[in-house]
């Protein structure tokens, strides 16, 4: 009879529940991983809110979660360079390794990526908010001492912001702002800062989230909805930004920053929009040689999002808002998914 | 009293007449063309359609044309390195030189641009359907004897697809898709072949306009329109296009290429389209990270076009469909406008 | 007992014989291919003339090989997309996959490499002078019908060829110069045309070997011994060349790259040179930013070599000096290493 | 008569007197400016040194320094945009704004620069180290109120740290190390860490100036003939630097530098070197695809320079050890040329 652990699983929209399930076992280059450390996510939200998240709908109950720091448990076959204590992160996107994706760099882009949590395959693959999850050796990234396990579950949604600020190619010195004043949001705003762009701004229609922007290290704050923006643009960044990084995931946010990039700029979408097709003024585009790109989850950043956060570059641990434990999960759940200034809520295992 | 030249000048939206005109002087730095072949773009049938090209709306009537091949005919105050005689084509847009998108090499970003035969400046800026034009000295390239006078002419559109491949990145190796089988449009498929795109295919709704891209030696054609379009895109790129350069100014073929560039691609816009704003995927564009970037008019790239040209990489005379008498200036318009499969109307001077 | 087959054997410096060695078995996700042509490299030479290669040195006898067509005899466990006498040829470097360089896109780094052919490991890895050999069922490319086995032998240094102008940034409308006319030389030149690089020029101090070259599509060849060499650059490509490729693996001709190359242009050093430091003008690599970049092998691009052979961008088989059977391997190995207009031989199994 | 001004001449190497000169006159487009703060570079020490600058010879005495605050004091013909008594840096090398080097951008490769206070034109071009200047107007920058004369004066050194750093690419989140702690070393290892390297480390082979570094805010330093060395790096970089900057002109930091660069990484040549050749491992270069490039001067880059530095991003204060009156000037160039921790010594005006 296989060992049971607690799970978090998310029976339909609105009903998520601790259950007892089998402990999963790590087949040959795998490693059984206790977690320790849990956040949630925005798509953690979406599958909870409305049962699915956007086109990937599960066909049963699964495990949500993939943003933890664990403890490796138990190896597979064939695995070195881990042993059973190691504290980790893991990434949590596996891909297949072999396509032309893959080996050309850009893995996020594989079509057979295991993701945890997620209900992007058929069927869902159970994630992190359980005591146990089974990842592929080269899926973990060992955690400095100087990283605690709150810091530890934050570096998957500092790698969104990373890969976010690679595709504007680079921001060092350059005039970037930040729509939406989510956990991402922020993100990307400290990340653009830490990497020299100045100045750096962050936009969203909620005081509150802009107040709290402020207090992480955000000089400048923009509400989009003020008769006054296009003057306040103009004074920071003058003829416009070079960089806008559209994290709110608003469709007008989107569109608005149009106006609010300079001729040569970037526009980095990646907040997630709905699947209806969004009006966007194309001819500006190709008058003004905007470049609109997207961005998907990250590539192979986890050890550099571990070096920024241990040196200090970037601070992630103002962003954790609350811990709960595993038990509290569905409360958890609301918390994170209100609109105030709660940024990232984790939960403990 | 000073000298006199006939020039087709744009009166009003459809009527456009020969008249005399003073010859143009050359101030210090400048120096006077006798243009020899003019060839008709895109914008020239804009502005005698409409009296206008989008946003661009001439205050008083002005000479149209800004791609040609003249000889130097006269050198203002302190130029060198030209000599009357000698035969030239010239870039039509003279930026200003120091701003920061000039000292950047993005010289087709600067807001002082004074482009030949276009209203973007107010008042108009005269052109090149004239017996004489003036241009800044650095404007000038010499052509060698090895470019005739049509070949000449057929530069500026080179280098707007020049550009448009550079904004790319590059095309060497990659599976290229060109929507729109215009002048432009052949020309990004000449360029793309010729710098080892593999495959190239053009789509067109007109069946004239992809026959004549394969008699110019365009590979594969591609009705936008029909029911096999996504079989045949996956028979000749797999995945779909690495990248799809839009030259029809046509809503449709914007939209469509999200459906068939591969994840990881690049959209690049170079047709003129209207100012209203367009529906995109942008939700597909971040999900499968696709760049859409746009493209306007060209960079220094006028010596790279010669080079190209005489060396047989490109051959732009294929695209010549007619030659006409500048007296003929009305018709040549007429002629130029039809969706059949003409491609380049010139004058002749 | 385990079959046998005939293989070429390295038994040190300048002694190679065909000897009955077991039949390798495919482990899982590995195939079993039996070779149908192998081409010998500059790699060959150097182990067959010296027992070793610059710092590889084979720690037992070992069968030589890397540039091969096959097709697939047995399949290893759990390998798809591949069937039993599919036609193929394969990236004979296997790289770990999962290191930094390996999920970066630059698998060519990895220190895990394990290649064919090659004492880069210890042991050393047997290669292709044989029956049949083992890869990673990643490692294959299948050949289209429009591919024959010579062609097909051809993609790995075609590869190379290819890696090289990719590390030089883009060489489309640029002037390329390369230094050096055995096969990589050629094929990087074949390349650059392909890519339209204008001109395209190349470098030998042997007469035959220009002749050789002009024949197969290099439209300028120059002496780098002649007097003149400088005044010829400057009728070819003014200020200097933009991308100089170094493919000839003498000190001389890299020094001398220096003063062919133009203000920012790249010199990119393929040529395998000695291992002791030679002389270079750094202070000039400053003053005129110039780029000096090595290249090493290739990343994942045979899927667009057998695209460019294919569609006859690239024509490979011009290069296929002589075809000999495996038993006269020494034979081959002694025409091969001829410094006369000899490029390319191959082993017919 | 025209009027006279003080200024810093040199007669010849190791001899510079204060002399009354007269004023300049701004021509069309220039303006003239009254300086305020002007900085000692490397190459002001070279010319007092050895009377040139390399391969520079000034064919007259003439007026050092490059670096320099200054205000507007008269206008030439034609300037808009400065007003008398603006303050301003400039950028002391005018380029000539049309070349395909300028028009593309890299202004820096202009053979026709004209540079202040050099004897890199025939003659020579009189600089900064006197009460008056003239340049042309696109070269001025508006300093903000933030920056005092001194900082203002920093600006052009800060520059040359930014040109080498977009040279490298991006040093964001990647491992960095600078060789040389001299004003440009430090400046450039500031501008690393302002941009997220991490981590950055200086060497020097002098314990004051590694002292210094450290004071600024330079992490970690290296002491080059440490037996440890290796050891250090691999505790700071594990495979090596990413990147790593020679900014101090000796020839066997450069040389090291390919020790201690990871494979694909970058090494930026930034310090003076001899005219002589030096031995660089050039097979190792290829094997580990290394990158050795070039960085002259600075593109356009005061702009983001001033942002930098206003914003407190980067501190450039710090580095100011000494400022003398212009009559002291010999004094203050034999405090400079000293090896110990002496970092920027500044005239007053």
């Amino acid at each position: 009879m296989s060992a049971m652990m607690r799970a978090a699983v998310l029976e339909a929209a609105g009903k998520i529940s601790i259950r007892s399930v089998p402990v999963p076992v790590p087949g040959a280059g795998m490693v059984r991983l206790r977690v320790r450390r849990a956040g949630i996510c925005g798509s953690d939200l979406h599958y909870f809110e409305h049962g699915c998240c956007g086109a990937f709908v599960p066909t049963r109950p699964f495990v949500l979660g993939h943003e933890f720091a664990a403890e490796v448990a138990a190896l597979g076959d064939g695995v070195d360079g881990l042993t059973v204590g190691d504290r980790v992160t893991a990434n949590p996107a596996r891909a297949c390794g072999v396509c032309d994706h893959c080996k050309g760099g850009r893995g996020n882009l594989c079509r057979r990526t295991i993701m945890l949590g997620s209900a992007s395959t058929t069927p869902p693959t159970d994630g992190a908010f359980a005591e146990f999850v089974v990842v592929r050796a080269d899926q973990c990234h060992p955690l400095p001492s100087g990283l605690d396990d709150g810091a530890g579950a934050m570096l998957e949604p500092l790698a969104v912001a990373l890969h976010a600020v690679k595709r504007a190619g680079t921001v060092s010195g350059r005039r970037v702002l930040v729509t939406g004043g989510g956990p991402i949001g922020v993100l990307v705003a400290l990340t653009a800062k830490a990497f020299g762009a100045v100045p750096v701004a962050l936009s969203d229609v909620v005081g509150g989230r802009r107040a709290t922007a402020r207090t992480l290290g955000v000089e400048a704050t923009l509400d989009p909805m003020s008769p006054r923006l296009l003057d306040e643009v103009r004074e920071l960044a003058g003829e416009g930004f070079d960089v806008v990084f559209e994290a709110s995931g608003a469709k007008a946010a989107l569109r608005q920053a149009f106006d609010l990039v300079r001729p040569g700029g970037t526009i980095v979408q990646i907040g997630t929009l709905g699947t209806e097709d969004i009006p966007l003024p194309a001819n500006q585009l190709m008058v003004r040689e905007i470049n609109l790109v997207g961005s998907m989850r990250y590539g192979n950043v986890f050890g550099e999002a571990i070096r920024l956060v241990e040196s200090g570059r970037i601070n992630v641990r103002g962003l954790i808002s609350d811990v709960r434990p595993l038990a509290d999960v569905a409360e958890a759940l609301r918390v994170a998914s209100g609109k105030s200034a709660v940024l990232k809520v984790q939960l403990e295992l």
